[in-house]
């Protein structure tokens, strides 16, 4: 498993979250992927090692074609990572609820 | 509200996770956040610049003193962007936990 900071430097980039978005809706073949993006072959290859690096993706062979597709598994350490600091924010909405219900009870008192 | 790429940025670096999980547990001096790691001063800095730029951090003068603060929201949107992916990994474990058992009710078998 690739470590967590590989993996968020890997999502970090919008290009390589669209890709992941693409692949999310089925594999697709290098030139496939690569044409939405206005950016050289060059720099697509260049995502795609990042994105293999973290573990995010899979290239396989099918005839003479190499077809890419998501493995979603390492975005599981984000996601447990992130949880972690729930509550944190949680707890500024609470405070945010409350000094909004404290501010409406104070209108209804007018 | 900072751009998930910034954000995404801001939490990739070891160091800067270690501040944040330091922040969690309540606020502090520059000094107090940097002392803990082993990088200059002016690298320290540099990490809390990320982090104040993806707004996940605030600081605030007490006296003389620069008390540094955790602001857990925009960890919202990375929780937002990861569980959208969560399917996609529960689908591979589920493809992996039937195979398991599978193998198991085989085993039985023999």
């Amino acid at each position: 498993m690739a470590e967590l900071s590989v993996v968020l430097t890997a999502i970090s980039h919008p290009t390589r979250r669209a890709m992941i978005d693409r692949l999310s809706r089925g594999p697709a073949g290098f030139l496939e992927l690569a044409k939405p993006f206005d950016t050289a072959l060059n720099s697509v290859t260049k995502h795609l090692k990042m994105l293999e690096r973290a573990g995010l993706i899979a290239r396989q062979k099918h005839g003479r074609e190499v077809i890419i597709s998501l493995r979603a598994e390492p975005l599981k350490n984000v996601a447990g990572w992130v949880h972690h600091y729930e509550r944190f924010w949680n707890e500024q909405l609470d405070e945010f609820e409350h000094h909004f219900k404290s501010t409406k009870r104070k209108e209804k008192k007018r």
